[in-house]
């Protein structure tokens, strides 16, 4: 059998390990042929592509990034390349000139969808669920969560000191436009006294109140955690906006730091790299097996994998009753 | 409700997370008192306790170790203080003095014995498993392992540039007497050649051929990780005992490091934070609803309580059918 | 001898270290009393303060932070608390009531000022530089900015893998107002393609430049860092300025990183530890000697101390000539 | 010109940053050749050797290792390969053979004596000193030196948390076999209480002693770092041998770590990639101005450069009067 890989969207950690896991068990366990796609979708319109030996996949667990690189090109969509082809065929030709038995594509919830549209057209695909973000349904975790949980985290830790040395609020905005999970697991983990979420409506009275609270227990400084797509007022950033309503609600100094791009590069976890290794090893399987149109997912510590027609189009997101923000709330924490 | 705390056994990262779980949940949410109390069960013969205040918790969250410190005080076994009293006795007489309504103990599968014959006694006990070898029966997950893990990964990861610069093997030996668990996940995310866990026996022969292998392919290094508990001659470290093995086996040049301690300390993992704390909560709510005898256990992403007494005794072992054994032969990783 | 300390201006990495550097050798080597003042000057206006002794130092070496907390309080300026005294006659008064022999400054380039202007009404007084910023004028380092350093080179080392995986400009601004010591150091050590500080006056072409000679070469990627006082439009912070004038030079796609607070805050790097320690046991051995009025320095790897007077009102600031620039620019670094 | 560069000894952080230091500034500045000598002097009789493009240069600045590879291959000496030519001779004809108008050598002490002798017999030579010992004299600090003392200082942090939770004594044990930097700057770094060094003699007693009156000052664990080469029974490492004698002087409960191999392995810090960089930025202008037979050094914060004569047979190390050592006794540090 001869397989394409490529990965499609934004960066996270871990990519590389799961190319790694795909190649090393095609080639070492089922003889399989793979051909690395470059820069997503793209790469299988202009065929850009490169042969994998096991030479090539050397030192890239614990790579960030990708190193087929990546492009936002949606086939389709309108914009990108190629705009004046149809490009979902020319893709379904170039598959088959390049005499790929499958193509297994890693990506975000927008790659999901790409991919089931092209599963719908009859290829041969499977998909891997990659995103920082841990948005994507059906599957428990996704690769790359938890080490932006962990920079994230860090960046929390160092703002504690410079909170109670200065006596502010410190707001930290971590990524997450629908989904609050990034600013509820760092929030936790990096001890927030607010967090705030997408998911979760808040009140700047409240939010005043628990930092006021603090103040009149001795404690003048606190960090607010926030996801970068909480409400505002529509014009700034949800970190300046926070920053701005707490010094008009407490008269405390607070600061804001936007986290950013950090939150996406360097090396995984040893969690994510396991994962992204287990993924990309059971991706290979599902070929092996001649099992196609689904992606892999985490249920518990078990990689299984569903159809993807039932994980297109939707969103996995926090609700009140996750344990953590139940938690949280039991030990005073405000989540709005 | 007036509850104590201890601590008990081996330092693991983690553990302070949890003690303040319990004491902010206890403190905020239920109202309860909070007793520290020091040295593990040690403190309970000697009445050695602190009362905590939410402040006692301040910058608990990130902190290694345990800030009530810890014993290897078994109270019904020989050894230890006071060898001439009857410990249990005399531990749930100072309970009653103490006015403490339920003991909570945080430690590993030799507290969880201890624990359980406290609760045929009729002590009100809940135990929160803390081990970093991840071996206690009946939770998917302790919290430590991960930061354990962490750590291990980190030096296999310095290891590499070594091996490779000056094309040797490297073996290195992490903790797990009995059980490999850190052995595997580390071995895994570090990019392992060989991992040797107590649970699967091994030939050196293959061992050998692995490495040689892996020279006739141009590679010539190759990193091997080992579980302490692993059979040797009965006389060497791990570590020793198999770098002179394959000296012997292949006649390339072997190097080995013992991680020993330091996979213990320091600062936990955001996601042992998370498990510590959400652990230490439920703890609390068990207590709230008069549920005792029990240890809070994670199952998937959900945290369980099971009876004490189904606990005591067991270890969770490595198998080969674990799926990132399963993953890793068939990537090449020779574990024995 | 009966001391004060005091921690002044911004929050900086190794503050806790050489409190701990000033006090060990006080308390166990010259006998010395020390008291800690709380709140920079503010405190030696409302005498907050406390009683040290060798426990209150216990876990501080690698805290981050300020144990003693700061303020912005500068008693020779109008604003602050206590508008309506002669704060300088106020503090001379506390002084004397505390039975203070000297006191200890901690603090940036504002703090030195103070300092001398304090030694010129006669008090006995002592500085230690502290500065993420390294631009304290007359020593060679000041603690601190190893630590930020270090931290801005591991959020540079994060962007490398998205910038080469999305083939884009990614731009990352660090601290630094005046002196680019922080963007020069992290630049070059997280390799960095194009460096703006603001001593060096640049031109957008040479930076659009660089850029498209790296695509030319097949490096359709490159990072740019830059300080946050360079010169912009006057109403952009750097990063988002210098972000819009490279797409509108190069047309790529560019994306930008403010890395902010957490520059300030976290665990010191052991060099700045160790820095720390020996300007706080050397500020000690001045006092015991009878010298004051001079500010801790280093020099070399030797420690020594320079009168306050020479200090104030001078900044240390990058320029062309510096080694890190020219060999910069010898490997091709655009510097404006 | 056209230059050839080699690494050889043990592993060190930086050696790729200082490589591509030389490359980046021989070819784009000089407009230089560089060829890459594989495997130390090994690939000088062998003429194991790559061209190296800018391209090569990729990813190297912040990898740890050697990209060219290293061996012990002393040329001057009897062993290693090739063992009945003479080896310097061939050397000096493949030398002529390749074309190359000089060598650059990366190394530690060896290195720079075999460096001494080639120049000597008329080889147009320059060398970059790497030790992670910090023992080459005429330098003020190498490369790797920090980065050391960066992953010492880490685990000494870690200890301090089971020491402490377990009331124990923890001894750990660094690099260093004739020279106790790592031990001294990491112990100090790291808050250790006993610091043993091969240059210093030392008491068990006074060792005891100072742990000892600890435990009656209420700090009942210490931490003790010593390096590799102390002096000892002639049978056991370092570590063990304190670990036992300790427990025999104060009765407290003793564990030993031995950091080993991970001391020398991953990403350089950035400091010592901006030292390495600019050592190879100097060497290669050395080269330029024809000015050979002479080892790069860094005093102060300048670049300089000395004849290899002078530095070859002498080793840089620590005396009482170092400041570290001073400033540590003043704090109660016990040095022996």
């Amino acid at each position: 059998m001869r397989i394409g890989i490529l990965t499609a969207g934004g960066d996270c950690p871990g990519i590389n390990a799961t190319i790694r896991g795909v190649c090393k068990t095609a080639i070492n366990h089922y003889g399989m042929e793979v051909i690395g796609i470059h820069s997503g979708f793209q790469g299988l319109l202009t065929k850009d592509v490169e042969q994998f030996t096991e030479k090539s996949l050397s030192g890239l667990l614990n790579l960030g990034g990708t190193m087929l690189g990546t492009s936002r090109e949606k086939p389709f969509k309108k914009g990108g390349i190629m705009t004046d082809v149809d490009k979902p065929s020319l893709i379904m030709q170039n598959v088959k000139e390049m005499g790929l038995d499958c193509v297994v594509c890693v990506g975000g919830n927008g790659t999901q969808k790409t991919a089931a549209k092209f599963a719908d057209l009859g290829l041969n695909i499977v998909s891997i669920p990659k995103t920082i973000d841990n948005d994507i349904w059906g599957t428990d975790i996704s690769f790359g969560f938890d080490s932006a949980v962990s920079i994230a985290t860090d960046a929390i830790d160092r703002l504690h000191s410079t909170a109670s040395s200065h006596k502010r609020v410190m707001v930290i905005e971590v990524m997450g436009h629908k989904a609050g999970w990034i600013a509820l697991y760092s929030g936790m983990a990096g001890g927030g006294d607010v967090i705030l979420v997408p998911e979760i409506p808040y009140s700047m009275k409240k939010v005043g109140e628990t930092i006021l609270e603090r103040l009149r227990k001795g404690k003048p400084y606190s960090i607010v955690v926030v996801a970068e797509g909480i409400q505002t007022d529509g014009h700034k950033r949800a970190a300046e906006y926070i920053a701005q309503e707490i010094e008009y609600e407490t008269g405390i100094e607070t600061r804001e730091t936007v986290l950013g791009y950090i939150q996406r590069g360097g090396s995984p976890t040893p969690s994510d790299r396991n994962i992204a290794t287990r993924m990309g090893g059971h991706a290979t399987e599902l070929i092996a097996n001649g099992q196609f149109g689904r992606m892999i997912a985490l249920k518990g510590d078990d990689i299984v994998s569903i159809p993807l027609g039932e994980v297109a189009g939707k969103l996995k997101l926090v609700n009140e009753e996750h344990d953590l923000v139940v938690q949280g709330r039991r030990m005073g924490i405000c989540f709005g």
